[in-house]
């Protein structure tokens, strides 16, 4: 069974977009997933097609109906059984790679992807909803964090990099940060690639690259590093496991 | 003049894809903002109009050329003036939405997209170049990083979102998540919207957001939680102060 991404959504259009090119789009042609948008408007019961109202209580914008949006999810779920449901809200766990390994292992995943002010809060008490956040940004919609969710768990189906590179030895893999890369030309602009990646020596080089690594992520990510060094040094706390799922 | 968006990738095609589409897509036909993809392999120098090689040292996946990267950054900073220029990738900083206004109040970007394992390293030491993270998870380029930060900074283009909203009241404008929303219908599936936000009084409506705003983050988000107590109750220290820029 190919992995089957179901963006329930106001802009159907927008998918598969810019996953339809490079190598999610030779996937999609392969049949290594599928794409199969959910139009929200489609729920609307009145005749204007209405999917929004002002919020309760007041206040700018508009609030997606939790009546709608749950006529869409079960029409959805009950279309692709067994798919996980998320929804791309920055109310949401912040994503991890991991999450992005697990989404990838399984069959995949409906994504709601709100527009305007968000959802109504009842939709998340009312259905079994992840919510997720793409980062501490406000977009215009979920479109576009769904677009990079699915981007990332695509490249992760079997075929898709290709044999040579499974992607574990990356950023965030390890918990840490991927070490600096070099190629040619040797010289560039007066600048040279470091002498130890030039020495043939396997294990020397990769001695190199793991300390570049946690320095990097020490520099650059002190919240990376102290997770890493907490997840290496101290028996797990309850407060630190979770952080680390 | 408009906000110019100049992606540097080896897909032009997937812009403006998704951003051509609603309130961005408007946005693009108003003139508000501009799109102008540059295509890296425009600026290879052999006949096989080649961008990367394997890395230096050895390992999986391939690396983008210093020279080439150069060469188009060159180009495209001649042909843009004053824009900042970034660089998605994974060992960035974590992309904030201080970092979107501040983007969105600007000419535009300039936004180097990776694509393979990477960049030569020696672009960054040879270019003042902004690493930027969308997020800790790994994607298959920096394409559909971009198109998120961009969706990030047009809909804070003046007239983008109308007047009615200003997007100061929204999640992490004040180091907070959002309160959650509701809408009509008042009653749906038993479930009804919490009393006070119908009673018409707009200080206890106030209150009880900022109430839910501040529980749900402590909750959900202990980490924004505690920069933002952080932030109001202690004299900032060095590190603090550089983790909430």
């Amino acid at each position: 069974m190919p992995f089957t991404a179901v963006p329930l959504t106001l802009y159907p259009d927008m998918f598969p977009g810019p996953l339809g090119h490079s190598m999610a789009g030779r996937a999609l042609e392969s049949g290594t997933w599928n794409c199969a948008p959910v139009q929200i408007r489609d729920f609307a019961t009145d005749r204007h097609r209405t999917v929004d109202d002002t919020p309760a209580g007041g206040g700018a914008g508009m609030v997606l109906r939790a009546d709608v949006l749950a006529a869409a999810i079960d029409h959805a779920s009950a279309a692709h059984l067994g798919l996980p449901l998320l929804a791309m809200t920055p109310r949401g766990a912040p994503i991890t790679q991991a999450r992005v390994r697990a989404l990838a292992a399984g069959p995949g995943a409906i994504i709601l992807c709100g527009r305007f002010e968000g959802f109504d809060e009842r939709i998340f008490e009312a259905r079994a909803i992840e919510e997720v956040s793409m980062g501490d940004i406000i977009l215009s919609g979920g479109e576009m964090g769904a677009l990079m969710l699915l981007d990332a768990c695509i490249r992760l189906l079997p075929g898709v990099m290709g044999a040579a590179s499974s992607g574990d030895d990356e950023s965030f893999e390890d918990g840490l940060l991927e070490y600096p890369h070099y190629t040619r030309p040797a010289t560039w602009e007066g600048r040279t690639i470091p002498e130890v990646l030039r020495s043939g020596d396997h294990a020397k080089i990769a001695a190199w690259r793991k300390q570049k690594a946690e320095e990097d992520t020490r520099l650059r990510r002190p919240d990376l590093w102290e997770r890493h060094e907490g997840a290496r040094d101290r028996p797990a706390s309850g407060a630190r496991q979770k952080k680390k799922d």
